[in-house]
């Protein structure tokens, strides 16, 4: 597991572990985009029944990872432990969603990137014989990230071309180590390492997120020896258009063209032309409801084989870019084969 | 490790993780404390070079870590993940302070129980093979905690009696699953749930987080056979003078008699009639500095041999409170033998 010259590498799973269910909610702006039809539950008014955006996105992460329990025909008491993570301060979505379950919890932040964060804890729970099975789940909600991070939506402010928007969505994931015929299983990671190239510009977080995703991926194929083209499919969780075009010649420039196997998930998941995002989808929710919703099942329907999946975090603050500092970013990846 | 009857319990480690190194960074009203001469880095002004009370905890959780590293005999090229947490928004001091190391980076919210929760997945990464070494790392900052939970400390707001002190301190720990010889080790641990008991006054943390802790405590007594009396210390993270009395209050209940051996990190570290602290130090620094200053300490000169250690966290924001949430609590339990 730990490669010859003992450094910090892929991770190869002792035995690869299954993703047994796996489920989606998400909202309007969400189910008007590419993805409409292949979401499990949707709310047109990101609302979900409660009185605040913030309590939305506790119902979400609930309403997710119950549907996923339910499409696994499992319930709680097979689940040993959940690794869940959201972008609200600490973490609020995650620890209300989840509390009523009766399963050893584990909080994240990983912001973007928590999706991949809580897939590779979940695997390594399972593989290592920690757990049965155990569970990942992450969100973003817009309209409390708008007024978290930047302002009400209700003000109204001008963005940026570069700024990508939050998407309302949860996802939930249930890995188990028992073999699950025709189902994706993941059988190595590389967890990623911090990187911060200076980046100050809080409306681009594709362009702070990047390098990292970069980083990540060339640890990636130098250390398995694998090329951009023998995958699928090699997603990244939100760079957007700004970060989407950096990373791409960041590749390029260390001699690795991936621009023909490249996806990523905060372009896939709205129009680019008929809705108005600017630079795509971003947080918490993006990598998570686009994989469950998209990735996964293409893959379980043989269209997709073997996909490096990678969520990208930007580990900044509000306060912490007010007071000077720049913004580092984070890239996750779990290798997925069906 | 998966108890008999298939249920989420007591995760006996298949090998015991040694404590390699251990660090700890504080500030001004903990050096004045009973503590005093433990910490090994002191800042009396809690500032630590940095403009800003959020950099100065970055700053100390850098500190820590590599205090902890050059304790241990090791660089950053000897651990192989780290697993970090704060209680800032974003939980940028682990962010910031642990950006510059070249390791692969899981950060963490569990509120003030982050210190145990990143335990638990540093021990599970080098006893299931993943990791030589990993570090747990984390903190808090009384003036950063202040502004961001309550009012700046410059308004001289009133406090409520019930209510606790944020330590200014960071910990850092060095788990290997390389046996050391004379160093305490751990060998089984048990993650918490959420427990949620309708607790609504941000002013009494104590009172939110006690059920969560007897939540962890019975459950594993129950599961492990053993009775409070056959441990030479039972430590609680930071349930401060109300939540210790309500703990023991539930464990009595329960048949277990805890008195003679429980002692909380929040009690440990302040003077309750020297230091005008009310109910007591808490925050993820707390038990932190606590365990690497005083309990690993003592274990090793062979003053305590079996140890049960359980960070405790109140899983709130300002803004789920304001908005009329009660405050889940939890407790995450490792079992150190020296």
């Amino acid at each position: 597991m730990i490669n010859a010259k003992g450094q910090k590498g892929i991770i190869t799973l002792p035995t690869p572990v299954y993703f047994a269910g796996y489920a989606t909610v998400a909202g309007g702006h969400e189910a008007n985009g590419p993805l409409a039809d292949r979401f499990d539950v949707v709310d047109e008014n990101d609302e979900f029944g409660k009185k605040t955006w913030e309590e939305a996105e506790a119902e979400m992460q609930r309403l997710a990872f119950s549907t996923a329990l339910r499409k696994a025909g499992l319930d709680e008491h097979d689940i040993d432990a959940v690794f869940a993570g959201d972008l609200q301060n600490q973490c609020v979505a995650s620890n209300y969603g989840l509390a009523s379950f009766d399963i050893p919890y584990f909080g994240l932040y990983g912001a973007c990137s928590t999706c991949t964060e809580s897939l590779i804890l979940a695997s390594i729970f399972c593989a290592g014989g920690f757990s049965r099975r155990a569970a990942a789940v992450s969100s973003s909600h817009n309209s409390a990230a708008e007024r978290q991070f930047r302002s009400p939506v209700e003000y109204g402010g001008q963005r940026a071309p570069t700024a990508q928007w939050t998407v309302t969505g949860a996802g939930a994931f249930i890995i188990g180590s028992d073999q699950i015929n025709g189902v994706p299983y993941i059988t190595d990671v590389l967890p990623g390492r911090t990187v911060d190239k200076g980046i100050d510009d809080i409306s681009n977080m594709g362009a702070a997120m990047a390098p990292a995703a970069a980083d990540t991926l060339i640890r990636y194929f130098k250390e398995s020896g694998r090329y951009p083209g023998s995958f699928d499919m090699i997603v990244t969780g939100d760079l957007g258009y700004e970060g989407t075009g950096i990373l791409r010649k960041l590749m390029e420039a260390e001699g690795y063209s991936i621009g023909t196997v490249h996806q990523d998930c905060g372009l896939l998941i709205y129009d680019r032309t008929g809705q108005d995002k600017h630079a795509g989808g971003s947080g918490c929710g993006c990598s998570a409801v686009v994989l469950a919703a998209y990735i996964l099942p293409r893959m379980q329907a043989g269209e997709l084989r073997d996909v490096l999946v990678m969520s990208t975090g930007a580990l900044m603050s509000p306060s912490s870019v007010q007071q000077g500092n720049t913004i580092p970013g984070i890239g996750h990846l779990v290798h997925i084969v069906a």
